[in-house]
């Protein structure tokens, strides 16, 4: 008899349900994942890996359905402290009445709150990367470093003053620092950020393009969120945002653009040539009354579409699986066609096609190689049952609170109810002073 | 020094904010609630209440919202069963090749199952009173009853046969069974249902009318889901659905409509000046694909309308919180307007105004004199943080799952994760056997 093999793993984690997001979108029951030094060493059945591998720690998620972590293409996870401040107001009397003035009140401290905040609402909902846009953005890698989250981070560069920056060179320094604080950082990589073609000016973008291509990082803006900036930027340039951009040079593959509203079929096909990525915010964008993406007809022709939440202030949750719901129920609302991007499509968005679109391709399934980024959900949930299709369940019925394990490169961050990497109580305490310091300055 | 008051009551509840409803819109922190009998008699600041009364039990709610139960004015409860069984098809094929043919293999044990699974999944997100519109609906008031919950059932009366009546003599019958039923019990009222004008034929449409009439009942069918409805009805009859309502003379205030989407701006002004009561179900329009009900001209017009859920098998959540969220994001990208049914109006609509449009007015909001129908929501949850809005975070923010406790008729029905009124564990053990059943059925 040969002894029976025994490789050495960190973990094993047994999965009742494991939709992998592979390339064959294979869906697995009494599966396992082998994870070793925060990667997946191997995926297959319970039986077999159980047999192959000697964990120091078995997962048992027998009952539970297991997916990739699901990665948030587009937000600013400080604006949590904004979460409900204002709502339901015109946008210019929200945004000059409410946020501007708050924002002009920003602090380290408030900015760092605010991200610990919104990495617990996300950990809590099962994501594990996020694309992040805002001020202050050392803090944030800090704040993304302690909670064990993993995110893609650029500082804003304003041709206007704000709490950060005063000038487009204080920003970019600011921004100097940020990539050198994400040096050697498995979790946080650096990006390079401009508002939009009507808040920024020509010079400042193309400065931005060519840092980020120097740096071989992504460039992400707003583009074609609403028909009015539309008529902004053709009222400033004489062009409509997309081709203000191609103009500029700016539509490459380093480009994220956000929101992408306001767009012909030409448009559609010229993001599609320059293999631009796209972040798309359903819940945002209906919140604001911006409008419903072509989302259906960005992915016929060709153009990578991930999710996103955008801010608490517009939203008000950062929770991928409400805005996977949204992206599915949008998309059938625009096109008054039940047919229009599927559950599968949707999953597709908000996992692998969201990994690429954050320019992390070792994200957004879960296969030997991958990292080791998961969420595991309850499956005895009564939204989840009877157990018919797991990946309708998860974009068609899902809340996300059925979350009960989030893993960011092999470290459980949540587990049933409470979080690992920092104490949350004592963050809701802090609360209190946030609602006091808003209160103040708006 | 005269003797400390003492009334005896069963519950004195402690709410950290309490989002009463009440004509004012009162929201009061720390404050209490005196609870006898299943009806609600005090409320006042926890100091003034826990001072005058004397309770059998008091439940610490000192962290947490606390609002009304909330009311889905629109469901068939027992279609849990085929969530997620197929989405994304074109209606008909969707209809004709998965859920008929299912239908007509139901069983009185299978819709038992599937009501249990709904009343398991709407009391862990805060609703507490549902209208039911289905077959074996028997069987339906009986697993309410068993679960504790409250609803206005009505078996559909079809010109068709279907598994739980050959003939509409034979429904009505049933109907007759059901109103027998419910006689006496605190917790069910019955009411008359048709399909809708272009699937239930005159004469049985109005004899449901008259029978309603007659035993003061309310009657709810399916109105103007769609334009290819709207169509069908004129090359019936040569009238849209709701004008042929009106030549019918079922535009009475006794009359839910459910859906009322493709309508005419005089539509609205008849549905109002008849006092008809409508039910929103937005997730359910925006996955068929059918379209955004005029929301916010309805109400300004004076209509009364409350929110629905419709069934799992179109939605697929039975979840009020999603469905709050849902209406105020639709509205305002129906209108681009994103002050458009603003927070408030969605809360009374889920709220107060579906007590009405269920024909229950004791419901609908927490002040002395109502039944004890409420749920608490965990107000540390992420998501609902900082405290800034108690009702933007509960329509913007929350997705339902942070319900810690539902109350109905002041019995504690679910609490921190268990069910109080039957076995959940053994109901999730059940739903493989339903999976067999519908595999063999479609």
């Amino acid at each position: 008899m040969t002894p029976r093999m025994s490789i050495p793993c960190d973990i094993l984690l047994r999965a009742g349900t494991l939709v992998t997001q592979d390339a064959r979108r294979r869906v697995l029951t009494n599966a396992a994942i082998a994870i070793q030094a925060g990667a997946i060493l191997a995926v297959d059945g319970w039986e077999a890996l159980s047999g192959l591998y000697q964990p120091r720690e078995t997962i048992d998620c027998r009952g539970d359905i297991v997916l990739p972590g699901l990665i948030n293409t587009h937000t600013h996870a400080a604006m949590t402290v904004f979460r409900g401040l204002e709502d339901d107001l015109p946008l210019m009397e929200w945004l000059q009445g409410h946020i501007w003035p708050a924002e002009a009140r920003l602090t380290p401290e408030i900015v760092a709150v605010g991200t610990a905040l919104a990495c617990a609402e996300m950990l809590r909902t099962g994501t594990t990367c996020f694309v992040d846009l805002y001020l202050f953005e050392r803090e944030v890698a800090q704040a993304v470093l302690d909670a064990g989250m993993r995110a893609v981070l650029g500082e804003g560069v304003f041709d206007q003053p704000n709490a950060s920056a005063k000038t487009p060179d204080e920003a970019l320094a600011k921004m100097g620092e940020l990539m050198a604080f994400c040096r050697g950082q498995e979790r946080l990589k650096p990006c390079m950020v401009a508002h939009s073609v009507y808040a920024t000016g020509a010079d400042t973008l193309l400065h931005l393009d060519a840092l980020a291509r120097e740096h071989r990082l992504m460039l992400t803006l707003h583009a074609a969120e609403t028909a009015s900036e539309t008529a902004m930027v053709l009222a400033q340039t004489g062009q409509r945002p997309i081709a203000r951009l191609e103009t500029l040079g700016l539509l490459t593959p380093r480009l994220l653009a956000a929101h992408v509203v306001d767009v012909t079929e030409e448009e559609i096909t010229l993001l599609a040539r320059r293999g631009v990525g796209v972040a798309h915010n359903p819940r945002s964008n209906m919140k604001l009354g911006s409008g419903a993406a072509p989302v259906a007809a960005l992915r016929r022709a060709g153009v990578r579409v991930g999710l996103g939440t955008d801010g608490a202030a517009s939203n008000n949750a950062l929770n991928m699986f409400a805005e996977m719901n949204a992206a599915a129920l949008l998309a059938k609302l625009r096109g008054l066609d039940p047919t229009a991007l599927p559950a599968k499509d949707v999953l597709d968005m908000a996992t692998r096609d969201g990994a690429m679109v954050a320019g992390w391709p070792e994200l957004g399934s879960i296969e030997p190689g991958k990292r080791a980024d998961l969420a595991v959900l309850d499956g005895s949930a009564p939204n989840l049952q009877p157990p018919h299709n797991p990946v309708s369940h998860l974009v068609y019925a899902a809340s996300g609170a059925e979350v009960r394990l989030t893993m960011v490169e092999g470290r459980v961050l949540y587990r049933d109810g409470a979080f690992t990497s920092f104490d949350y109580p004592a963050l809701v305490r802090e609360m209190s002073s946030i609602r006091a310091w808003a209160r103040k300055n708006t």
